[in-house]
Parts: C-alpha cells; structure tokens; sequence
C-alpha cells in the first residue's frame, strides 16, 4: 500500500492507480511551536509499505517527518517499509571533500536505515555510488531516457554540454540517445575559498545548433547561467536546460532567463510552484511506477 | 573532548572550563538552499567527544545536524560519542494518543542512538520514561533542587501547583524542598478535538501565599496564563512560575504578564533571546557539569 505523507507531490495517488495499490494520506498538522505530527490513517499491519515524501524545501522538516512516519510503520507492524525520495536533500555533500566535514548524505541514509526502511527509490541522486551508505535495497531512478524522449520533439541538431564532470555520464548517455554529441565543461573549485571556475573553450562549434545543458539540480543557477551565456555567445541557436531537479533558490530563474536560456525542463520532485511558460515541469510519476514494477518484491 | 555545535548556548565552552575539559567549536554554515554544513575543526579521533545541541527553535534542522554531527564523530574515528541536549524537542508525543499517530520521541532516540550516539544527557524532559527509547545510557537532568534553592530566596509561605498530573511529581519535590505543601490541578483533555478543560477546585487557600506553579515546558502559556488567574482571584499575594524550558512560543509572554503573573523563572536551554525584567534566566551548566561528573565514564 502507498502512504502520501505531507510532501509527496500527489504522486502517491497517481501511483497507487498505475499500480492499482492501496492509498491513504496521513493526519498532519505542525504544532504552534513547530514540531511536527503524523498519524497513519489506516492500519498499516502485516502490509507492505511504501512512503511517497520529497525532501525539498524544509529539508530537515521532511526529514524529520520521513523518520516519524518509517519509525510509525515499524511501530505499528509494517511487513516492509519503503520509501519513495523524488528529490534526495543533502545529497551533494557526498564525501569529505575537507577534512573534518560531516559526510551529511551519509548520515541521513544510515538514520533512515536504521530507523527501518527496508527499501528506499530516489530520482537521480546527485551521485549514485552515494547510496551504498544506505545498507538495504536502494534504487535510482535515472530520468534521461524520458528527457531524451520530450527532447527529440522539440529539437534539431542538438549538442548536449555537461556544465562539469559529474554531469558527463548523464550528458554521454543522452547524447547517445539523441544521436549526438556532448562536451564536458571543466570545473576548479578552490577547497578553501569554494569559489568555482568554469574552463570555458575558447571555440565551440554551437552555430545552428540547439545546445541542450544537462544537470541533476539547478539550485541558484549560477553555473548553468553562465555557461548559458557563453553558448549564446558562440551563437547556439537555442539554449535548452535539461535538469532532474529545479530548486530555483532565490531569483534563480530570472538569472537563467537574462543569461539567454530559451527554456528549462525539470521533473516535479520538489514542492515548489512556478508558473512560468519558461519552465516545463515533468511528472515523473510513469518513470517511478516502472522502476517499482521492474523491483518490488514482498521481503 | 567538548564540541559545540552550532546550537549550544555558550554551554559549551563553560562547561569545558568546570570539568577541564578540551573544548571547539564546529565550522557552520547553512547552504543557499538552506541545507545545513558541519566541519569539525579539531580532530576526534580516539576522544571521547561530548556534543552539544539544543533543540528549539528549529527542532528538525537543530535534530538533523546533532545527527550529522553524531555520524561525523563516528566516521573520524571518536572513542565515544555522547551528547548534551539541553531541551529535547518532540518528547512531548512520547505514547499512542490516538492509534496511528508517529511516537515522535521514540524516532528521535532511535535515531540518535543509531547514527552512533552512546550516551545522552536531557535536562528536564517531559517523561523520563521516554528514554527507553534511547537503547544506551540515557541521563534526565533533575533541575527541582536547582530552583528550590533559587526561589527559597524570594518567597515566602510558597504553595507549589501543578497544572496537570505530569507535574506532580516535580510539584512534590518542589513543595518537600520548601517545606510546604502542594495542589494537583485536574486537566481533562478530549481525545478527538484536542481540548483542554481544568477542574479548577472551587476554593483553595492562597491567601498571602506565594504561588508557585511548576511546569517543565512553557510553549504558548496559556495553561499557566489560566492557573496564574485562577490563583491571582483567590488573592494569592505572588503567583510565580518555575519551568525548565521557556519556548514562549507567540504572545505567551504577554499573556502570562496579563493573567497575573509576577515572574517566570526559567533555564537557558533553548536559543531564544528574551530581555524582559519579567523572566529570570538561570543558567544551568553546573547542573549539567555536576550530572556528568557523577555519571560520565569512559566506554
């Protein structure tokens, strides 16, 4: 049965009728003082269940309310809990990168674990090697098949950058399937100052092309606006966004909008509302119900 | 060794001085999209580390990063790992009220004892008997002694009141430690809407006595705010009130000052800035000092 705690983005329902499975919401309410409650409003015992709650904004409320809601379902006899993570919070801090950093996707994997989350489905997690913090099934789900897809209707001659490394392997893949090529733009971040420097090739050949920039969170936007206008200097015809998870924090999308970005496309994995024609937000609903289908099993 | 984190009060540091202990502070900085970074500045490896963190205001981000830092202290290698939580959010759901709902406290002790934590020290949480739930050594920091001898300073002929059943026992100790006598107030509470109604005894001798009414939280006031009225038009001479945690959530200042109250006295447990004559903020790190010297032993 799926469970739609208070962030899941109305994919619970949807899901539950893709794969014709029971569905309840939970009683929630904050108290004045800003704790948070949830109460199941259905047994919960000897069934499987899945728990929909994206982790963004609030990502330690939603956190928090993910934890009470796995430690709910163990309390109240659950068979096997899972859970379904649209947007994973605190995914970026994913090693040490200075010593004595506290390895926060870490933490948060082992506390959902631990709490007794047997399974866990995250949309395109900033790294995937991340989820062997998590010591049960873990499943990403990678969107740039369905971008591909919704892309290919809209474009001609593509080129796809990948604004950094990290990128490279979803740029490489999507440049396959749109029958293209990709380049990885090179990244320097300075390990004390955290300033980042963008490597940008003096000569690029975009003219008449669609340059499709690829990335699994757009948070201020600051480094795909400026790559952004570098292709637009190099006279791309257009200038496409293609990301897993638009944050948009602070005026983000006006950034990308001024730096020439002719349009962004991004999945609903977090709650936040836009009403903006320059977005086109993607349910990923469809994609989450197939990765479900091709692994559960009652453990 | 004594880690501050990023909530600790100033705690931290005196106790450090008290026990003669090493003491540093943590790296801290909240990211744009408002995730939380903890960097140890000194090294763990081999300590036995003592954390502190409070947890209000922001009950889930101050949680998540006492986790994080947990997690961190484990990874770089610490002996043991205990924590000082001056207030302890979400202890207040601390049973099945009504069948379905999250057993938050049970969560957060869970979850803090499986990222790593050994050892935990609460002053004043709402039920000891919550800490079952931390599966380690598990310490309630008893302030009653504390504010007895604060208050046999500025009193006279006292009766100390309870607001409900869950202060009784604290209002027997007070009342034994003054040396006089003590009055349970009734509370009823509908276990559907919520609300609260108090069988407030018709008469009650307060007449030139100092009424003292003890609690452990104050959230928004307004059981004490109706208590402190009850007993200012029996013509008690000073209603006083003893908590340990003053949240004052809103506008529970004024309306406990409205409804009659002569002072409120309360702990630096949480991060809030108050700068009324009308509160008095007691600071309780030798309490806490004095609690871990009796218990603290290395693993």
């Amino acid at each position: 049965m799926i469970i739609s705690l208070p962030a899941s983005l109305g994919i619970g329902e949807k899901l539950s009728k893709i794969l014709g499975l029971e569905h309840a919401n939970t009683d929630y309410r904050i108290f004045p003082d800003g704790e948070s409650y949830i109460k199941f409003t259905v047994s919960v015992k000897g069934k499987d269940v899945i728990l929909i709650q994206t982790t963004y904004p609030n990502q330690d409320k939603r956190l928090i309310e993910l934890l009470l809601a796995i430690d709910a379902a163990v309390f109240y006899g659950a068979n096997s809990v899972s859970a379904i993570v649209p947007y994973m919070a605190y995914a970026r801090q994913d090693r040490v990168f200075i010593e004595g950093e506290a390895v926060s996707i870490r933490t948060i994997l082992r506390s959902l674990r631990s709490v007794g989350l047997d399974r866990i489905y995250v949309v395109d997690i900033h790294k995937e090697n991340s989820l062997k913090y998590f010591n049960g099934a873990a499943y990403n789900i990678d969107p740039t098949p369905f971008f591909a897809k919704v892309l290919r209707n809209v474009i001609s001659e593509p080129m796809v950058i990948a604004p950094d490394l990290g990128a490279e392997r979803k740029a490489e893949l999507l440049a396959t399937l749109l029958n293209t090529e990709f380049v990885v733009i090179k990244k320097h971040r300075d390990k004390r100052t955290g300033e980042v420097r963008h490597e940008l090739p003096e000569t690029l050949d975009v003219r008449n092309k669609d340059a499709v920039i690829v990335d699994d969170i757009i948070s201020t936007g600051g480094t795909v606006a400026k790559i952004a206008k570098y292709l637009k200097n190099l006279n791309a015809r257009k200038v496409l966004v293609v990301a897993s998870h638009g944050l948009f924090v602070g005026d983000a999308l006006e950034k990308l909008k001024s730096s020439g970005v002719d349009r962004v496309y991004v999945l609903k994995t977090v709650d936040i509302n836009i009403s903006s024609e320059f977005v086109s937000i993607l349910d990923p609903t469809e994609l989450i119900a197939g990765r479900i289908r091709e692994t559960f099993s009652s453990k």
